[in-house]
């Protein structure tokens, strides 16, 4: 079993109001040193197949239905659970 | 400006209908070796200070706001962008 994490971002170029609303209410809370909030998805699979043959497919995925490509980026790791 | 990315995943006994739903579609799509999908969240801040100092504010702002530690982990990192 091969475990994929795809990391997805706005474009720098899109308004994210969950981002903005997020800000205002931490630097309520106090927290006035939060100058910017970007909130993106972080999706795990786990899938059949080798490595080499997963990254193809995963690209078919994102490009098919996982990523919404006018408003987001994404890039993806193979064989890591997200960040460790 | 320090820039922090904070993983946000659910708890593994947290049901993920967003998840299911996608694992589903995604079968349904001809991408049967998908076993699994869970959709976290990936939150980007951009803040003044130290990493030193701003370490601890993040911990803060996770307990205070971003997390719901009822049905989500999270951790973090440091002076990157997410991943890379």
């Amino acid at each position: 079993m091969t475990k994929v994490t795809i990391y997805v971002t706005l474009r720098e170029s899109v308004v994210d109001p969950q981002g903005i609303a997020t800000t205002d209410a931490l630097q309520k809370m106090g927290f006035e040193e939060v100058k910017s909030v970007r909130v993106g998805k972080l999706i795990e699979l786990e899938m059949d197949g080798s490595e080499q043959a997963v990254e193809a497919r995963v690209k078919e995925m994102c490009d098919e239905l996982l990523i919404n490509k006018v408003i987001e980026d994404y890039r993806f790791e193979i064989g890591e659970v997200a960040g460790k």
